[in-house]
């Protein structure tokens, strides 16, 4: 099973050098001052890096939404009952959650793959990809047991593989599990170095007694299981979560498969500096989508050198911010390949040699 | 001339609150933690108070352009040259620009006014509403007459209505005319009283000697003019632009025939301070999109009270922001027309009895 994921790990390649340089230089010669579409012209010189060609197109998008129960949620850390991951998960094959009714709007796929689901449902549009019935409370116990994390993994890997397979230009990686901040919050303290206190919010919203709660039991486990910073899969199966192994997965399978993986929020974001652990070539292959409202998403995002393009105050998770970033990114191909250069615009650029290489465009 | 831009003002209405509070009613019955898809949120409540109805959409699109030249061109403080405005206003209509490419692909109309470019170009498709062959050089003298600006504001609600004639859900609200982030600049030192220093930045792209001369610029201009702070059409005619003063008339046009009206970038956001400084109640219908990288955005964008949705760090104006921005309402309005309520989605709220109304989604 290991011998799995190092296969998957080997098959990663780095960015296209050539692709992005080529993009740059188109960049350059497209008529508008030169970096004025800011990280419009990073997002397409990035899907070069990915792609290998240097003009792309954004329009079969799929949302990969992972769901799991935490054990932790006997801990009474969350204001929703364990129910509402069953519930969600089903509602959101049907279109009616956030994510999934701005999904529908859009035009996209969305593909719900049940990890471990505590609570019995009768839907057979979500995925079953079940692993266990959910983890056990990381208070007292690891959530997982090593090769059950490396199952989850290589399951997201798969959902990757079959969204590249269906001809994506695009995926983006949601989750759905009930105290999956938590876990979150304990896989980037162990990841990262940060404090519990800086890296773990309110999630969906708690009281101040359930909050200093959720930050009491995330210390308590990880002093009880001291987690191997190093080690990802040793983090993960200590203190994460189905859903956030197989989060990680569809991130290294979308690297391996060369399809761009749109970053969610904050469990989204922990999901992929996983992957970027397991291989820092993969985070050629991501893209943030927006600033999470939960306060440890920056700290993981400016770990993973990532800008969001969206300031939207979000914090529901389920993937929500994915189909908005798939359209930003549209646009980004669209001004690539639209846009007329210098000479197709008939205007002589040679003004510009004035200020090209100087800093001429900072304030 | 001036009584019709009083009567347009008479015709602006303030927001509806009670479209807005029936929006907020079912944004809370929406099944999602209370407040979790943030400005998707207070999008759809702001757009319940300019179209009066709770279930909105966002599919007929339009930008609108106006284009027009800056007699203060001549001081040599932009990196292009005078013949761009007249070039891209063309390019525009051909859909090879930055904003017209992104404009395109969404399937957003573009409508490309001339309100005053100094160069002579072959183009039927951009609509005239010359009313000066450009600006005089405001360093020396006002760059309009008042009546040349009321008329400007004028000719630029007129385009607002037409919109709202064609049935447009939404407009956004661009440019072309180089130069215009000095007189954006220095129109918003006379609007909210903040220094040349803290609102002037490089524009498209100039090197130290063009950034201190354009600083210098603006202060002579002041001085000589002192327009008064308290009349809006008095600073932009001695300061402003035709272009500046045509796109405060659209935001202006847009709120007084209840259509959203998305703001740009800088320039676009100085001219809606125009038009809150004349109406308040016409802020009601602005919409921010990106926040500019150029220095003096914040400033404005702060005094309407609007926070950007995309951090995209663009500073290519035309209207860029604005096709993008379409998208992000378009999500919002996705959220609130297709997502089901907690009843619809067969989840028992009662759990946030305990959280509603607390202080439980701050960090």
């Amino acid at each position: 099973m290991e011998e799995e994921l190092k296969a998957l790990i080997s098959r990663i390649a780095p960015p296209d050098e050539k692709a992005m340089a080529a993009a740059r230089k188109r960049q350059d010669m497209l008529a508008k001052p030169p970096g004025s579409l800011g990280k419009l012209e990073d997002i397409s010189i990035r899907l070069a890096g990915v792609t290998g060609h240097v003009k792309n197109k954004i329009e079969r998008k799929r949302v990969i939404v992972l769901c799991a129960d935490n054990g932790v949620e006997v801990e009474n850390l969350s204001s929703s009952p364990r129910s509402v991951t069953a519930a969600q998960a089903v509602n959101m094959t049907k279109g009616v959650t956030g994510m999934s009714a701005i999904a529908k709007y859009f035009g996209d796929e969305v593909v719900v793959a049940d990890l471990g689901i505590a609570d019995a449902y009768d839907c057979p549009a979500v995925l079953n990809r079940r692993i266990a019935p959910g983890t056990k409370n990381l208070r007292t116990e690891p959530a997982m047991t090593r090769g059950e994390t490396v199952r989850a993994i290589l399951t997201g890997a798969e959902l990757a593989k079959d969204a590249a397979r269906d001809g994506m230009d695009v995926v983006g990686v949601g989750e759905m599990g009930i105290c999956n901040t938590t876990t979150s919050a304990a896989v980037l303290v162990c990841l990262t170095g940060l404090s519990v206190e800086d890296v773990t919010g309110r999630g969906c919203g708690i009281d101040e007694e359930a909050f200093a709660r959720k930050k009491r039991v995330i210390a308590e486990a990880l002093a009880l299981h001291r987690p191997d910073r190093n080690d990802p899969v040793d983090v993960l199966s200590k203190v994460g979560g189905l859903d956030l192994a197989a989060m990680c997965g569809v991130f290294l399978g979308a690297a391996a498969n060369r399809v761009p993986a749109v970053i969610d929020g904050f469990i989204s974001v922990v999901a992929a500096l996983c992957a970027a652990r397991l291989c820092p070539d993969a985070a050629g292959a991501m893209f943030p989508s927006h600033a999470s409202f939960e306060i440890g998403y920056q700290a993981a995002a400016r770990e993973l050198g990532l800008k969001p393009y969206l300031a939207l105050d979000m914090r529901l998770g389920e993937g929500s911010g994915c189909p908005i970033a798939f359209e930003v990114m549209a646009a980004a191909c669209a001004a690539m390949n639209g846009m007329a250069t210098f000479g197709e615009a008939e205007i002589d650029d040679s003004y510009l040699d004035d200020i090209r290489g100087k800093d001429c465009f900072t304030v």
